[in-house]
This record gives structure tokens, sequence and C-alpha cells, in this order.
């Protein structure tokens, strides 16, 4: 009984000093009174769509099955773009369609995901700038108040074609990736996954011709202030600086290449 | 029956790193253990009682009614000010006699708002510098507990003359108005509703003498960059720069003019 | 019923941009679906063990018997460093064995804490980076669900010599004592009880050269930007400067004496 609380998470750009986040609390407790609400994160950089997939991919990894995850990083307001209503990972994401899906969709094929277009709409005509309260809040907590199978075909039309950013797992074929993320502590999460790693077995990890050594198992493993490369919490090879900053003293961002030899 | 659980806000300019908020909070859930805390917002810049009721409105304007509001940006802790207990929106608002309710009262007229002096006070001694946590948050939890038209005339003293700051909508004689607000995006909100653009029917929008052009429906209406003045999502004129910060790039304060002509 | 219901509070330096806060809260409501999570803070600065200390002494404080708190503030993760299990103030503590427990711990003798090494470990093999999410937080949501005087022997091995930092009230004798948090505000806690200040009964009080006068009561005891020191919301002497920032104006810092003559 308790168990069955429906859990409702948000992700969004909006930050914590203005309303907009209460404003979509504000439906969704409306709309579904028995939920739970947990924030994810309302600092994904202003429109920054692959900070935001990268983060809303944790989300469907670490919470519950049947759990609505409400992420809004949403630039093409008020334009013609598609809201997305997808099952991944026996979860449900109510988003844009602008490639936040992307990174959740492409870690989590199994079971096999499945994407629609919200067709429903709230009878209140909504606002021209603010769809995540007016369309997507709304749209989550009827998604939360009665999650079924039938749900998604009710409120949605099935598609196949949601829009994907040019961002994919490596595969052990390319001996390289890039990074994806910069977290709070400035360790820098890449896109090359564990399962990846076991393949190539690599003897040395460089990033922008820096050579890091082998893959270390903790921070620890180096003496303080020396960078390393080990397998981070979330599955992902990741560079990081002992009791340090790896993205400020190595210089590092989202897009640098990562070589495994 | 679970839609009946209270709902408790907290709006400060407490920040995020401190005991405060928490504190709050802990005395909220010992006074009514079952209620629902939902924050708006705790970065209110310290002691701005203007940012702190325009964000305190928006508040009241989404959530259902019953809600209560707690309210804390108060310079004056320690000092004779008094503290308030209103009803606006048919909801509940618990603050200090700052200010604050300024712009809800005054946006809210329907039905009436009735406002008293919370007399109530604990049996535990206050301390002289957290008013919040000793004396607003207990009466917020009664309030929550037992909300019921009765409350007010238990815990407060019907007054009249709470303080209000110099902050109206702008009505369609004016044809000018304000900009009360800059969101985390630097969109600017103004006191004009949409209700006095509606009688005024401006040809166009002008702030800081730069003319805005006509009103638009969306960000996506100007090229990239430009900037715009549209109806914002809480019904107040903004002005905003496409994918951009409008506060950054016109160099927009609290405070400055807009025309419409 | 709805009181009973188990109260966990988040400590950490975390941050709030990443996932590290929402992958320790979806390991808690799997384990605890029933539990009220209430954030303390996520804005410890990174590896700060005493701002983290001072910090959970507070949720310790505040929150009514049997309530969880679970922080991490966590440098040595992935070394062979314990893990606490404390009952302080009739509340449980799970947090790394670095010191984080000491202001908790000797602010609050009576009941006379006890403390243990967790040795309890989920069945899943935790990752070498985040024992946050793979050890402490099950653990947290095994204690909030079967909340019981025999949970802690169940879960851990009692120890008398938790690592302590060189962090104690000050006491009469003494007649100085020491800044040991800054807040949001720029107001300056020190280490002073108010028991403290009742046995002594400073005629003036000083911090680095500069005369602050004699206690005061409110921040208003003093004009506008000027400083004062008086006894603050947790019960400890405080130095804050009214309608300004003690520690930028006085330019305080962390370890700066205090003197009571």
């Amino acid at each position: 009984m308790s168990a069955a609380r429906p859990l409702i998470t948000l992700t969004t750009d909006f930050g914590l000093s203005d309303f907009y986040v209460p404003a979509m609390k504000a439906v969704l407790v409306r709309g579904c009174p028995d939920c739970r609400l947990i924030d994810i994160t309302h600092q994904v950089p202003p429109q920054d769509v692959l900070c935001g997939a990268i983060t809303l991919e944790r989300a469907v990894d670490g919470f519950p099955p049947g759990t609505v995850h409400l992420a809004v990083i949403d630039p093409g307001v008020g334009t013609k773009r598609r809201i997305l209503l997808a099952e991944v990972n026996r979860q449900y994401v109510i988003c844009p369609d602008n490639g936040l899906i992307t990174w959740a969709w492409r870690r989590h094929p199994e079971p096999r995901p499945r994407v629609y277009e919200l067709t429903w709409r709230p009878k209140k005509l909504p606002s021209h700038t603010f769809h995540g309260r007016d369309i997507m809040a709304p749209a989550a907590a009827l998604v939360a108040s009665r999650a079924s199978d039938g749900v998604l075909d009710e409120l949605g039309r099935r598609i196949s074609d949601p829009i994907l950013l040019d961002l994919s797992p490596a595969t052990p074929k390319a001996h390289c990736g890039r990074i994806i993320h910069i977290d709070h502590f400035g360790n820098a999460t890449t896109n090359i996954p564990v399962e990846t790693l076991r393949a190539v077995r690599p003897k040395s990890v460089t990033v922008n011709q820096l050579a890091l050594g082998r893959l270390r198992r903790t921070y620890w493993d180096v003496p303080p202030g020396k960078p390393l490369a080990l397998v981070g919490s979330s599955g992902l090879l990741e560079v990081a600086v002992r009791d340090g900053s790896a993205a400020s003293q190595l210089q590092l961002k989202v897009g640098d290449e990562i070589r495994l030899s």
C-alpha cells in the first residue's frame, strides 16, 4: 500500500530561485495528491539538452519500476516540437522531443523502450511559454495516478523516430570515447561503459595527450592531487583527481577525447 | 483522504547551505506529522522583501485551497514588528508584517482577503533571532493541522492595516509599468497584467528607450538573440531575449520603466 | 499512525546539480517506501568535515526521537575507514568515521550516545566510489524501517573510539572560544554555548582585536551596519553585523578567536 505511492521525479534547467519548479509541483499534487515528488536536479545549465539527457538516464537507472520522470529542458517551447511519453527500463518519461531521451534510451535497451508522442492535452488552454507546467506536469500526474500498460496508448500515439543526440555508449572496437559530463566535484564522466573496458582491457588511459596510466579501483590508489581513471558509480569510465577537481586541474570539458591503449 | 493531507510551502531568504530551512521543517513535521512540505524557494536575495512578495504571490496563485504558505524574509526579527496570518485566494499565509503580503493581496482581491495579527505564541520562549522557527513555523503547523474558518480567529486579531509596498498591477490608464522581477533565465517580469494589455492593445512596447515592437506570442516569433515582449506564464508582460538573457543583454533591473504605445 | 512515518534526513557535500543526492533517495524509497525525506543541506563545501559536523549537530538537535540522519562527507571512500552507526539524542546517525559525528556527540551527552561500527553490508557488491548510495543509504533505510533498540546491535559492533575532531564547546574557565561556522548571511557562529556565557557574564566580547561591546539581545540593539555579539538561534555566541555580513565586513573565518572579558 504505502509502497504503491506513485513516485514522480523532476529534472529541469529552471534553477531554484524562481517559482517555475514549485509551479509544476502545484500541478502535480493537484492532479495526483498521493504522489511522492523527488527532485533530480534543477541546475541543468539553461537549455543544455545533453546535460539533461545524462542526468535523466541516471534517474531512469536508479528508481523503481513505475516511477514517472518529468524532464523539462525545453528551448523549443511554443513551437511545434513534439512532447514525448516513453517507457524505458519499466519507468515512464515525459519530456520534450529534443534529444533529452537519448541517453536513457541507449543505455537501457532491455526491455525494448516504447515511445509515444503525447497527444493528450488538458482542457485549460496552455500558455505559450511554459508547457512544463501546462501540459507535461498534468500529463505526468495522469500517468502517475493510473500507471498501467494502457495509459500510454490512451494519452499518445506510438512513434519510432524520437529526436536523438549524437551520443552512444562507446563500443569495444573504437578504443576511444569522450567526456559527456563534468560533475560538482570536477570529475569527468565518459561514454565508455564498464562492459567495454572489460572487453578492451586497456593498459593505459589517455585524455588530452595526458597519460593517466592503468585503470584504478579507488581515488586512494594515487597520491593526493594526482589524476586517475576509474570506473565511476554510474558504471562509466571517469577521470578524476584525488582530493581535487579534474575538470579545472586538467582543463577538461565535455567533448574531450579519451583513448584506451 | 490522501487528498486532504495538509500542504505547507516555504519561501525564505535563508539559502540552502545552512540549517535554517530544515530547522523550520523539523518544527513543521513535529507539529503536523501528516503535512506535505514544498519548497517554493530559499534563494530570495537576503532581506529582499519585494522579491519575496512577487514569489509568494505565485505560490498563492498556484496551490490548491487550504494550502498554508510560510514566508520568512524577516529583517525586523526581534523588533516589535507584527506577524501576519492572512487568508488570500482561499489559502493561508503566515509572514512578517513588512510588505511580503503585498503582491498576493493585490493580485487576488476575490474572495476578499482577510488579514490578522498573529497573537498566538508557543509555550516555549522564542529566540530573539529566529521567529521563523520559533513562532511562525509552529503557527503554520497549527493552521495546517486544523485548517478551518475558525482557526484564524483563534490565533489572531483581525486587522485592516497590513504594511503594503508601493507595488500595484498597472491599470490601463497608465500606459506604463515597471520591471518587478528578474528570473533565472534573465527574463524580466513587469507589473502589467494581461487584462491591462487587452484594454490598451499596445502597438509597441518600449523598455529603457529600446523599442521591442508589438507583443509576441512565443520566444520563437523573433530570431535567436533578439529581444521581445510577451505575456509570460504568470499572466504578466515579460521582456525576454530568445535563447538569451534579457537582463544582461539589455541591462535591465527591477524598477526599470516599460511603456506601452 | 501518520506520526510514525519514518523520518530520514540527508546532509552531504554533493551539491544539487548532479545525480548523487537523488541516487541515495532512490535507494531510500526502495528500502523504506514509507519514509519521509528531508534535505538538511547538500552544500557543505567539498570534503569539509568540520562544516558537516556543525550542520549534522543542528539536525540531531532539531528533529524528533527516532529520526535517522544520513550524513555523507566522505573523502576516504574506498579506503578501510569505518562507517559509523550512532545513537545520539534518541536519534540515529549513519556517517563515515572521519569526525563528522564530533559536534553532535559533544553537544548531546545526555542520554549517553552509543556508537557502533556498521558491519552490515548489502548483498549487492558496493562501488568503490559511492558508499553513500551503496552501503550507507541501504543501512539508513533498514534502520528507518525497523527503528528499535535492537537494530544497532544487529547491524553493527559497539565501539568506543570514533574519530573525533579537535572541537569542543568552550568551558567557562577558558574565557575564549573560536569561530566554527560562517552562515549564508555572513553571521559567524562560535563554540561558546549560552551556558558558558551565563557562567562568565562577560562585560565585553572581542574578535580579532575588535571590541564588540556587551552581549546584545537582538540585531536591532545596534545601528545598521554595526557589528555585535549575541546568542544565536543555535544557543551559541554569534558575531553578526546588523543588515550586513559580519564575515565579509570583519573578515572573519573559521578558526578565528573570540575573547570574553
